[in-house]
């Protein structure tokens, strides 16, 4: 299985995005994990280390990928 | 299937995000096409018309998500 983690802060921008593309992952392939940074700063540096600069982002294999944009990472510390 | 399509423009960042993005999604719920819009740029108001600003860019069920950034549509035309 590959590891995805969508980090988001419950904006409507991050919702939309977890609706459509968390969920649209293939569960065959991908075990995916949904990160609430708003809820769970702790995780904030962790997404940092992955390259994560703003969310909603879906971390795919240790690779960062924007979507859209809801937010500075910066305003979730 | 629900209908979803891969913008892009065949630049690095677009490759990277379809080669994570675009194939991860279920086979099973989702009938994926790929847009090289470098190539087919016909379809360039297509990707207007459903709200695509830049590419990559990933259209599920008719709602853009945009990824990361690689090239402005204007840049396209």
């Amino acid at each position: 299985m590959i590891n995805a983690t969508f980090f988001h802060a419950g904006c409507p921008v991050c919702v939309a995005a977890e609706q459509q593309f968390a969920q649209a992952l293939d569960p065959a392939r991908y075990a995916v994990e949904v990160v609430h940074l708003g809820q769970d700063s702790s995780r904030v540096a962790e997404a940092e280390s992955v390259g994560v600069q703003s969310v909603p982002a879906l971390v795919i294999d240790g690779q960062a990928f924007h979507i859209n944009f809801g937010a500075p990472l910066s305003a979730l510390k």
